[in-house]
C-alpha cells in the first residue's frame, strides 16, 4: 500500500556570503534558544563565495551573536577579517571539519547535558525513535587527541583527529567534553543537533528502566531519515522555531525577510 | 456511608460542523500548550454534519492551527476541501480510527516523552493513581504493521492495524513512535491524553525506586473513572486550562464565546 | 559555644473571620504557585469566630480562588453558606481533621508528584536535611479506608480514618492518591507543605544513587525544627513568596495590606 | 602544536568598600537567578578597605538584597553597622572562612539540590568535564562539628571546623545541609559555584547509568582550569549572565556602570 508521507527533499542551498552570514546568526540563536548551546558553544557557516573560509563569531555567547560579531576564518584557524576581538579558541574544530567535508556547510559545537552520559562513558548511542534514525550508523566517540589541546579541540592536530572520527557522519562526541554536528545547511544542522540531544535523552531514559529496548531496524531507520530530512520534517520544525525565535530575539526579525 | 463526590456525567456533545471546527482548533492548542504535542502531532474532530469525515489541519504545528488551516478528510485519507496545502502524512491514522469507532469524535496523535519508556520497551502501563484508572484495562502496544509505512502510520493498512490494536480502548501506543488517544469529545480527549502522559510519568518514577508499587484495584479504578470523566473532573481541569490558553493564545479567545 | 540562630517563635495567630478568609485565598494561591497544588487540591482555614466551621472554596482550582468563592463548611461537610455552587467532594477530609485537631487552623490536600513514590509504595519518608526534620517522627501512610469512598476521601468514615492516621503529626499520605498537611496558621502550613514535597524529592534522589544516606539524628532534627518553624525561617520563606505572588496574582495584592 | 586557547588570567581585583558592596549585591542576585540560592543562602564580600571585615545582608533572601541591606561584620560575627535588622544566624560561617583564608574575597553558602546526593551520602565528587576540573583535588565533606550548632554552621567552633575542612580548596560540603564556595572575586565565585552545582548534576546523571565513567586525568584537569578561570571563560559566562540579570532585576542595573 502506498505511504502518504511526502518524500520531497529539503533544499537549503544558499549562494551568497550575505545569506551565509544571516544563517550563521540565525543558527546561533536557534540552538541557543533550544538549549543545545548555552553561554558557550558556536554555530559556523561556510562562505559560499569563498568555500575555503567560513563565518564564525568572535568569542561571545551564541545567544548574543549579530551580523557585526562575525569574523571570516580559514582552514588553519586564521581570522581573515580586520577585527581585533578575541576569537574562539576552538575555531579550529570548525576549520578542520569544513576542510575535510566539502559537503558540509554548517557546523555546531556544544556541550548539551543530555549527551553527558554518552561522552563520559563508553555507552553507544542507538536509535529508538524516528529522530534517532539519523544516527543509525552510530555516533563515533573521539577518545584521544593531541594532548597539547587539553580537553578542548584547540590545535590543528586535535581538529584533524575530530574530523577523522566524524568521517562521513552527521555527529561525533568528544570524550569528557561535548559534541559536534554538521549539516549541508543551517536548517538541517538544527534538526540534526536537536535530534542528537533528543536521542540521547530518550536512550538514557529507557536504559534507566532496565527493560530490553526496541531499537529501530535498518529499514525503519532508512525510511525515518527520509521523513526527518525531507521537506515536511525540516520545514515543520524550522517554522515552529522561527516563530519562537522572532518573539525571543526581536533584534534579528529582519534576518528572516 | 454516602460519598460526597458528584457523579453527574460530563456531556461534550456538539452537533454542528462549525462547533467541530472550533473544538479542533482548541484541542490542538490545548495539547500543544500541555506539551503532549510539540512541533509535531495533531488533534482531529469528527464532523457531526457528515460523520464519515473529520476536520484536520494541513501539515503545520498544532500550536499554530487556526480555523483557516482546517481541511476535511474522509476515511481513506482523501482531502475533500479545495485546498492545495500539504496534508499530514499520518492523517490516515485518524481516518481509520474514526471509521472503526463510531463512538469516538476526537483523536490525538503525538509523541510525548514520558511515554517513551513504554513504547520503546515491553513494560506495560498500569494505573497507580486516579488519573491512571482510565487505563485500567491496559494500553495496547502496536508492535508490527505494514512495513511500507515505516515507523509512521501512513498507509491504510497501518491505520487499520492501529485501530484494531486500540479496540474499544481510550489509548494505544505505537512501538518506537508514539501514542494515539480518543474521546467522545475534545474535553474528554484532553483529559485522556494528559492522564496517559501523567500515568506514564508516575509509573516510570515509581519503577525507578525498586519498591513494590501499590496498583489500583478494579473497584478503585472504576470509582476513579466516574470522577475523572464526570462533570466535576472534566470541567475543573478544562476551565483551569482554558484560562491559560486564552492568555497564551489570545488569537483564539473568540472561539470560546 | 552559643548558637547565633534566632530561636524566636513565629506567631501567625488570627482572630477574625475576615482574616481567615483572606488567608484562605492567599494559601490557595501560594501553594498553587509552588506547584504543591495544580488544577486540583485545596487549602482551608478555620473560622476563628466560629471554630467548628472552616472556609473552603467551591469546586474551582486553587489558583483561581477569590474571597467570593469561599463557602463556610461544618464538621459533617454541610455547606452553611447560601451558595449553590458545587462544593469539593473531598471537603469532608478537611472537616474531620479540623474536628480531630483543635490545634490546627489550616489544612492542605493535594497530589504533588514528588510524593508519588511514597504514597504508591511502602517506602517510608525519612529526613535527610533541615527541611525534612519537620517529619522526623515519620509521615503515616493511610492504606485502607471506607471502600465507598473510592480512592478519594469523600465520606465521613474515610475522613475519620485519615484524621486518625494523621494523629498529632504535621502530614499524612493517602495511598494511591496524595497528601494532607496541617498547620496552626497558613504561613506554617505553607512551610510544612513545601518541606514535605522537598523532603520527598530529596529522599527519592538520594535513594536512586544507591549509597547509604546520612539520616538526621534526633538531636539534629529537634534543633532544625526550631529554626524551620521559628520566626526567621517562616518569615524569610513567606516574604520571599509573597513578593512572587503579588506579581503573579496581582488581583489579590490588596489582601496583603 | 600550539593551542589556540587564550591563557590570559582573569583579574577581578577591587580596592574600595564601595566596589565591594556593589559586588556583594550583584553576587547575591546572580546566584539567586542561577538557582544556586533560593529563599535562603548568602553571598558575602570582604571589605578591601578593612580586610578583617566583610559585607553581608541582614536576614533577607538573596534575590532581594540591595545596597541598603548590607551590614558590616567582623570575624567573630559581630555586626559593626548601626543596624538593628536581624542578621543571618550563619554569618559566622563566612566570618571564619574570611579569617582563615586571606586569599579569599567572596564566599557563598547555599543548599542547591544537585548537591544533595553528595552531602547526604559519602559519594565523592569527581570531575568528568572541564567545569568539574576546578574540583579535581576533591571537595571535602564536613561530617561532624560543634553539636550546639545543630545542622547549621552557627557557632564559632562550627565555623572553624568548616574552614579547616575547606583548607585551601574552592568548595566544601556540609553533611545534611549544603555547601560553601569561595573565590578571590565575585566573578570567580560565581563560576566556582555554578561549576560545583553542574559537576554534581553531571556525576549523578552518569552514575545512574551504571557504566564506567571517564574521569579527567590530572593533566587534563590542569589545562581545563586555566581555561575555566582564565579571562576567556570567566568573562564569557559573566557577560552572558549580566545581560539576564539586568533584565530580571532592573533595580540593580546601575550597579554595573
Amino acid at each position: 500500500m502506498p505511504s502518504m508521507m511526502t518524500t520531497e527533499k529539503f533544499d537549503g542551498t544558499i549562494t551568497t556570503a550575505d545569506q551565509a552570514r544571516k544563517m550563521c546568526v540565525i543558527g546561533n540563536r536557534m540552538l541557543a534558544n533550544d538549549r543545545v548551546l548555552d553561554a558557550f558553544g558556536h554555530v559556523t557557516v561556510r562562505n559560499p563565495e569563498r568555500p575555503d573560509t567560513f563565518f564564525i563569531s568572535w568569542a561571545t555567547s551564541p545567544a548574543f551573536v549579530t551580523l557585526d560579531d562575525l569574523q571570516l576564518c580559514d582552514f588553519d584557524g586564521n581570522i581573515l577579517s580586520d577585527d581585533k576581538r578575541r576569537p574562539y579558541g576552538e575555531r579550529i574544530l570548525h576549520a578542520r571539519i569544513f576542510k575535510a567535508r566539502p559537503d558540509v556547510n554548517a557546523v555546531c559545537h556544544g556541550h548539551p547535558s543530555s549527551l553527558i552520559p554518552f561522552f563520559c562513558t563508553d555507552t553507544p548511542l542507538r536509535p529508538l525513535t524516528a529522530g534517532g534514525a539519523l544516527f543509525f550508523e552510530g555516533v563515533p566517540l573521539l577518545k584521544e587527541w593531541d594532548p597539547e589541546s587539553g580537553v578542548h579541540i584547540a590545535t590543528i592536530a586535535a581538529g584533524d583527529s575530530l574530523a577523522e572520527a566524524l568521517g562521513n557522519g552527521r555527529a561525533a562526541l568528544i570524550r569528557s567534553h561535548g559534541m559536534v554536528t554538521v549539516g549541508d545547511c543551517v536548517q538541517i544542522l538544527c534538526t540534526v543537533s536537536n535530534s542528537l540531544v533528543g536521542t540521547a535523552a530518550t536512550q538514557y531514559t529507557v536504559l534507566q528502566l532496565g527493560a530490553e529496548p526496541f531499537y529501530l531496524s535498518a529499514g525503519e531507520a532508512e525510511k525515518a531519515v527520509e521523513t526527518s530530512l525531507g521537506a515536511i520534517g525540516i520545514e515543520r520544525s524550522w517554522n515552529y522555531k522561527v516563530k519562537h525565535i522572532k518573539e525571543i530575539f526581536p533584534d534579528i526579525k529582519d534576518l528572516f525577510d
